[in-house]
């Protein structure tokens, strides 16, 4: 008997990427598609690349609209999920693409995002310690943002093996789709092609608390967390290099021993062979994830590097990853890991 | 039972789409892969992509390697394909991607790629007026060009439908995977991003009779075509601007009639709405087409566009719908209308 | 003596391409600066690539701003220079970037501008039969188009010595600079790589009425026009891809001699030797023009293309040459035949 | 009196960008090119951007045809400039734009060239302490890497006003003209597009000798280099993300106001008002360099990015800032602050 999935925010770039992961799940069918400014229009116009879904009209973003469905995505903007969540009863399964519960440090959560903290919803990133049992069963999820999916699964093997100082230093790229559909002239065509530049500098962008609550926890101590994000002249990816000293004793033998064993059994996780590096082409439509790591002996790092699609893994395929997870679901279901290259 | 299929040619971009699409078809089997000087290397090395199939090993283009299995594509350079068909038997379907057997004449054969013909096998491409029939059963098909496939469908309806002169003007814009993976220097990432550039001007380009042979097919006549091929700053995706001058009495209404009917039950061509022209981001990664047609009342022309993507319906998408279609299977299996995007 | 000028737009791509070919004029004091929406922001803000600038302000666009000055640029939208222009003077000489006084048929543009028609200024494509003597003194100069500057100068000579039929048929790919910095969905970073998409399709786009007025005076008679602009995924650059139907007698000999003739003297037009086409990196910041021509024997047509930046010679590179003709300067100076590449 | 400068190594990429800027110098004339591979052809073919040289044919590099300049630029691959210089006799300004003599230590030469040290040269990055004087009136001259530019600005004032910890990390994004003109597969525009991967990761990358060498001398103390090259989806540009830890006492002021001081008097180096971040169009074809510095105190250290073009600045642009040093000029001639955007 199918899952009938209804996606609040269907008309922006995370909920056209569910959508076209939701057409290829054998064991859901599309419901409610919502939108808030563009309700009343044909999905066609709005995401073109969903063929089989053209003539699908958006409702506007109502109670009535979600009621009657076994799951609800919502893509909304940050802040507006409580709200929406709250009205849909405790026996749906809720997913919550935006930002509202991932935290559990209620200070962070009104240092960075301004607003009152809306609570914590257990965290859909399967492949940390604990990740999945934390999902199974559970009537809500809160789905990563983008940038601590790629950075949480490229330093926690080394964190949670106790080979690395709790000092993290992180430069991640990211395609222009992380920036969202709402047009702004810095995200202009004519701005990003062509041209690479930071934001959010020095600590202040809202991703920086996961990060740190996510490798706190591998660590099983504070870990402090540099990060800066940059924008790439391209669609989609996150190529995130992370960096951290390493602890006496740590060789590339031992770090190489303590990915394998992380993700030994990860389905979407592809820890690369010795010599090959990530590139963010490669999982480019996919939820696979690509890790290499190294040990820069001169300069007493470890070096850890993944390459995520920021929409599929970063996103919408995180969201029906941990779906599937919730409903005892083969995990893998309407996911792959075949990139579209080149 | 499923169909055993191997792909000689695999690590190139043709070979690559194929397996990708292969991946994900339920009937389909992945047997050998084999290549020339890249026979021994892991295909994760090759096509980093395709995760399932990281550890499998190219073999050298064999007899012995490619017997065994009830589909062979070829995806070898021009002008090899038929002396490995011929080692193949009659009851093994060999579906040549290459452009050997795409040609009925021979003169035009040799004149445009200077060797001498080899035949002529079954085209193809469905879409066309008897196109399905024609690949039913048969053992032997020939993928049509990647340029071609686009042209013919934006203005076959209009040849079939009588509406259009037998004089056609075409302008297409390639992604550069089009031009392969063997590294030459006007192919660099730096010479190609941030440029436009035309080639194989005035009629040379080998896929020129192609697309006469096509539309003079269509309209019953010998229709003269100037095509120009431009290399644009994207991986895949072909932009087919096409247009005719109209014949008397010709009206929107009687050409969007013509289009309305020829794709009507077509499941890959997507006819769209009016008002809505094609782009090659809304079908990257799916083997849909999208078309759209107008009447320039001033200038007494027809004008359809199309956008496909290259590798896809162009190229690996065409070789499975086809193949689909030879064995008897629906013919949409292992392919998808739903576009990566954006 | 220094040419005192004024930019009134300078916020813009226009404007912006302006001021870094002013910058480097030997002639040229950059005066006032003006905008609407941007009044009273640093240029730096802006235009973060013109350094030596990064300190000016913007002064809302007054005549009381604009006085004072020897030459006035407006890169205002369609339709406000009128308005503009009469508060300055018969002087001072005013260099319209926008279309208002291109078009000598005010049918013409009311049927694609919507608006009554302003009149008519001396047109600054000095390359044309004619273009340099208009130009000379005079005290107004309306900019040419971006894509009728690229078609006019493939097809005129053609025209021009009578070897084409009056009949062209034109596909333009353009930068999306061209679009303008205004921010537009489909304008996003997102949306525009990696896609190629047409628009304006069937006769419809505003530049098309320019182009047969300059065809039809080089050929001294109607030219019929069909025009197919499409959007590329780069910042700059127009490559024009034209072609018409060759008269009887012609031979690539005749063509090619036209050609040669037609561009002898002129200091911007690049005919490529025999075998090279254009591409728009090659003339990337600079105001070149790379064209090529052939004769495709067998279709009967001839096909012209040409690679301009549509910001430099596509319009503020034309602006500053015609202003140097109109000044009795150094056509060449403050602009450049060399691009930025790769 | 004219400087004449020769070329050796015209065919590349930057030789074609110091080719570029000699045009535009007003003392300097340009006189041989040479080649290896491309001797013979017309430069025209080669670096179809340079109108005014399309005419000019390389040479074979020979001391002969090198013979007779005043200047001689080496753009040739590492290792083959000792042999060169050696011929050109004392009192001719070589400026090696390779590698081959920027390293002091002979041993760190050797672990990263794997060929014998052929000495040190006075380095060309006069924005560094001591810098300027060091180039005055030498007659020989080492142009830095184009990494090492971008990361040694960006943080040796942190190191030189005593700020900065002894162990910095950087991540570095780079265009692709960087990799050079040789056609490999994993430069093709296929691959490059739409992707970011790492290269040259824990520590391996040539550059970071040099990195450390610079550093530490602003620093008075051995610095600690981590260093990741990533490859991105541009022809040109650098974006050097570079942290240290902060040392006690740091403050946003302090550490503003010791970039301030470095760069006061700087004519290239845009250190940007708070507030706003660099971007590589921004100094695209430039010489400029724009740094931002933030202080995240959370994490406890100083962030410093820049942005340069690798070409210019990076490459040709430094040889020719050196050059004008060298040579008693103003620093300032034959360059531009002035970017090439959007």
């Amino acid at each position: 008997m199918a899952v009938r999935a209804a996606v609040a925010g269907a008309s922006g770039y995370a909920g056209g990427e569910l959508l076209r992961l939701l057409l290829t799940h054998p064991e859901v069918e599309i419901g409610a598609l919502t939108g808030n400014s563009n309700a009343g229009q044909r999905l066609g116009a709005l995401q073109p690349h969903l063929l089989p879904l053209a003539d699908r009209v958006l409702e506007p973003t109502t109670p009535e609209a979600l009621a009657g469905h076994d799951v609800v995505f919502l893509a909304l903007p940050h802040g507006q999920s409580a709200a929406v969540a709250e009205r849909l009863g405790p026996d749906v399964l809720v997913v919550d693409m935006g930002a509202d519960f991932r935290l559990k440090d209620a200070a962070d959560w009104e240092r960075f995002y301004g607003s009152p903290h809306a609570g914590t919803w257990p965290y859909g990133l399967p492949e940390l310690p604990g990740g999945r049992a934390a999902l199974e069963g559970s009537k809500r999820i809160a789905v990563p943002g983008c940038y601590p999916t790629a950075v949480s699964l490229a330093l926690f093997p080394a964190y949670a093996a106790g080979l690395a100082e709790a000092e993290a230093v992180i430069v991640a790229a990211s395609g222009t789709s992380g920036a969202g559909k709402a047009p702004k002239p810095h995200l202009l065509g004519s701005e990003v092609m062509g041209s690479m530049s930071p934001y959010g500098v020095g600590g202040t962008h809202r991703h920086t608390p996961e990060m740190i609550q996510n490798l706190s926890a591998a660590a099983g101590e504070p870990v402090s967390v540099s990060f800066t994000p940059t924008l790439a002249p391209m669609p989609r990816g996150i190529l995130a290099t992370c960096s951290a000293k390493a602890r006496d004793g740590v060789t590339a033998e031992l770090l190489r021993a303590a990915y394998v064993k992380a993700f030994a059994d990860e389905p979407f996780v592809h820890l690369l062979p010795e010599g090959r590096w990530p590139a963010t082409a490669s999982v480019h439509g996919s939820n696979a994830v690509q890790i290499q790591v190294a040990h820069d002996e001169a300069a007493g790092r470890i070096i850890a590097i993944s390459a995520i699609d920021n929409l599929t893994k970063g996103t919408a395929g995180g969201a029906v990853q941990s779906m599937n997870i919730a409903l005892g679901l083969s995990e893998e279901l309407g996911l792959s890991t075949i990139g579209v290259a080149p």
